[in-house]
């Protein structure tokens, strides 16, 4: 993340021995020493408008768009311009589950050799800030290009996705035990359409009104 | 090494207590398996014609040209029509004597941020390794990359508009006189989505079902 001018480390609910013992590379200490915690990934992208899953598999059963990562660092370059991205890894041996799949927006892959798609988290790591900061450096826009809309961060997507949950909920649309599966497919739906800010605010009004209705 | 393809590992008088207890990652037992040890780098890259060397320096004395990693992948890609290519790291604390430089034709450097400019050595592996192998022709496409989704026709939209209309005058969130300027804003806002066909109908089926139940 240094070497490539990266700041923010978030991490979502460490495994408590590994991280008291993490040590930072020479000239890191700023980056370990500013971590942020949390205890799931919703509140870790909470303030990002743009979340991006990280995958080896090429052919799994995805419900995501899936970019390489030369294109993929393009649109995060691009995105930079409206509001934050999070580019989220998962655990060395497990990688990312389909809950965590379902708080990103797409995801990307490093291309790979087909004997080895599984890589070294730090290397994983390594490789996409590379590419990203490359990216980074060169000039990717007019300065008078036109004004680009917010998109609307995670956190709002994620209440319009609890409120609707909660009308398809009270209509008898989900049964309640079948909750989280429902809420994790609505989710990427949400997702998927990439609202602004504004949308966003307008839809949730709408929501929140005919749950007021539904309950009376 | 095994992630972008690569096998023929040649050490050069390694540290004989670290490497005996080196095990390969997951996928990877062949390249350790068929790692090649030297006496010294002369004898190391005798059967190359190019040999690159690797620094984190920027301005160091090098008495050779220094060239960024993208355009050296380039140039090591082109070599490899004509003969083998080494390419030479140095030991993760000290990197690469001058002696070790005096054996290399030029040498290539990543990118790095100004604040931390000494990487990891693996992570230099893999980012320079990457580097080259995209310029090989890795595979540049993903094979479940951008499903041919349909878009919801205009009609499909529409549908879900006047349904999802009627739900807010049955919650009381428009007034029946002010309905059709509410239609026309509601309709931009889901045309603004660009709803694939199959999103399009979820939002519909859960959309009638909220009408329903706010018409018992």
């Amino acid at each position: 993340m240094s070497n490539f001018g990266f700041s923010r480390l978030r991490l979502v609910n460490p495994y408590e021995p590994s991280f008291r013992e993490a040590r930072s590379a020479v000239n890191a200490a700023h980056v370990l020493a500013s971590v942020e915690q949390f205890a799931n990934v919703a509140e870790a992208v909470a303030d990002c408008s743009l979340v991006v899953g990280t995958t080896a598999a090429r052919n799994r059963e995805l419900q995501h768009p899936l970019h390489l990562l030369e294109p993929a660092a393009r649109q995060i370059n691009d995105h930079l311009q409206a509001g934050r991205v999070a580019l989220l890894f998962g655990s060395e041996k497990t990688g990312l589950s389909n809950q965590d799949f379902s708080h990103c927006h797409w995801v990307l892959h490093i291309p790979t050799h087909d004997d080895n798609v599984s890589m070294n988290l730090g290397q994983a790591v390594a490789v996409c800030l590379y590419e990203i900061a490359g990216q980074l450096g060169l000039p990717r826009k007019c300065e008078n290009a036109e004004p680009t809309e917010t998109s609307a961060t995670s956190d709002e997507t994620e209440r319009l996705t609890r409120t609707l949950m909660d009308a398809l909920v009270a209509s008898e649309y989900v049964k309640t035990d079948a909750g989280e599966v429902t809420a994790e497919k609505l989710r990427r739906l949400l997702l998927r359409l990439n609202l602004s800010t504004a949308d966003a605010e307008t839809l949730l009004g709408m929501v929140r009104q005919i749950l007021w209705k539904l309950n009376r």
